[in-house]
């Protein structure tokens, strides 16, 4: 038996997420399905990040036990080659100690946010980027961000269905950038409640919107009630980018 | 009567190319039914580059003409308004003088086209670049690029259907770049011949592959004989990025 870790990339927007749901295609069932149409085995598939429908993966990681005696390239290449013709693409299998697990062994996640700030609707980049038509300021974005890094009490911007134990968590780095028509929000933690990385780029919005000030946002972290936080932004701007171990 | 000038982004993937054509749905006539919804008049458009099927869109120029009384801004969001939801926008609008033509007053024509040279399949950016699975050399296709920069017969790099007068070009830049793993190959001239971008990037590819050298592009150019360079390669990789007046 060996354990492989895949690197995962795909396109959130015809998945209803990463986990297996009865009402619709997930990504774990698509990649499950792909190892069975290449091994004959009915595996189970961990993920690090249980991202929800629409969202996108560059670096998504999943592990998985295999009984066969292959190679990590194989796995690699003929799960891609049965993933098709599904928006979704293993960038790296490599073979694992039996005791790594995706999700539980991951030291911090990444997670990026894409704004399309621009008058114009998206054409190249329809449902992979929210797009915002009114001016943002990225700077004040940037400095409001800078509240919520730390350890905290995250209710404010925890959804309702969160699973997690418990609210407090810890955020590394939350960096606002602007690059041209696009604004960039980089989070990382080791971490994050659901919905939260949405639920701070729909209340930094508002900062950028010129509507609240970094006082606001630290107002509405303090509050600990979600509704005193800003909206959830929609999925489409999230990508999982990377997991660390 | 006012001309109006329009800077247009689209994803060629569903398109004929941007003329149209009886075999199926074309930018230039998405367009003029979106102008035609707003204005009620029919409206021939012209294009700076008559993109091919599959070929996209960052800075496509149009020009049209409108008897209405109207405001450039008025013209670009009704337009993108009624060309929903084809992945067609409107970047901006701006009046010109009466003798500004779309094609015929360019001054120059940029293009890039991405090849995603990595093993995995393409996810997120599928029909977006050409994915080349082996390993490509990008500094000795740009080395083997400069044989093509200058004053020019390019007919080894023409299609046969080209309508143009002359296979004589000035090609002012042939940039090939590495961005990770994409390669990026950034061309501008005047005017291109039909099918010149991905004809020279199909040779360009054949160098980067290794079974090519700069003096075979060198040869090939001089043969004026399209059987003698490279394959064309993939309209999904191209992109019209920007035109000069």
């Amino acid at each position: 038996m060996t354990r492989f870790k895949l690197v995962i990339e795909y396109d959130g927007g015809p998945f209803v997420g990463w986990q297996r749901q009865e009402n619709g295609p997930s990504v774990q069932q698509a990649l499950e399905e792909a190892v069975f149409a290449f091994s004959g085995e009915r595996v189970t598939s961990f993920g690090a990040g249980r991202t929800d429908a629409g969202v996108h993966a560059l670096g998504q990681v999943a592990h998985f036990d295999l009984a066969r005696d292959t190679t990590a390239d194989t796995v690699r290449d003929a799960v891609n080659f049965h993933l098709k013709p599904q928006p979704v693409a293993v960038l790296l299998a490599e073979p694992v100690a039996a005791d790594f697990h995706a999700r539980f062994s991951a030291k911090a996640r990444s997670y990026l946010y894409r704004i399309a700030n621009r008058r114009a609707p998206l054409a190249l980049d329809r449902g992979r980027a929210w797009p915002v038509q009114q001016p943002l300021d990225a700077a004040a974005m940037q400095a409001a961000a800078q509240r919520l890094v730390g350890h905290h009490d995250f209710t404010s911007f925890r959804s309702s269905i969160c699973q997690a134990a418990s609210p407090e968590k810890t955020l590394d780095r939350l960096e606002v950038t602007r690059a041209g028509e696009e604004i960039h929000i980089r989070a990382r933690a080791r971490s994050f409640l659901h919905h939260q990385v949405r639920n701070m780029v729909g209340t930094l919005k508002l900062v950028g919107d010129g509507k609240w000030s970094a006082a606001d946002v630290s107002r509405a972290l303090a509050a600990r009630d979600r509704a005193k936080a800003g909206p959830t932004a929609p999925a489409e701007g999230l990508y999982l980018t990377a997991v660390d171990y």
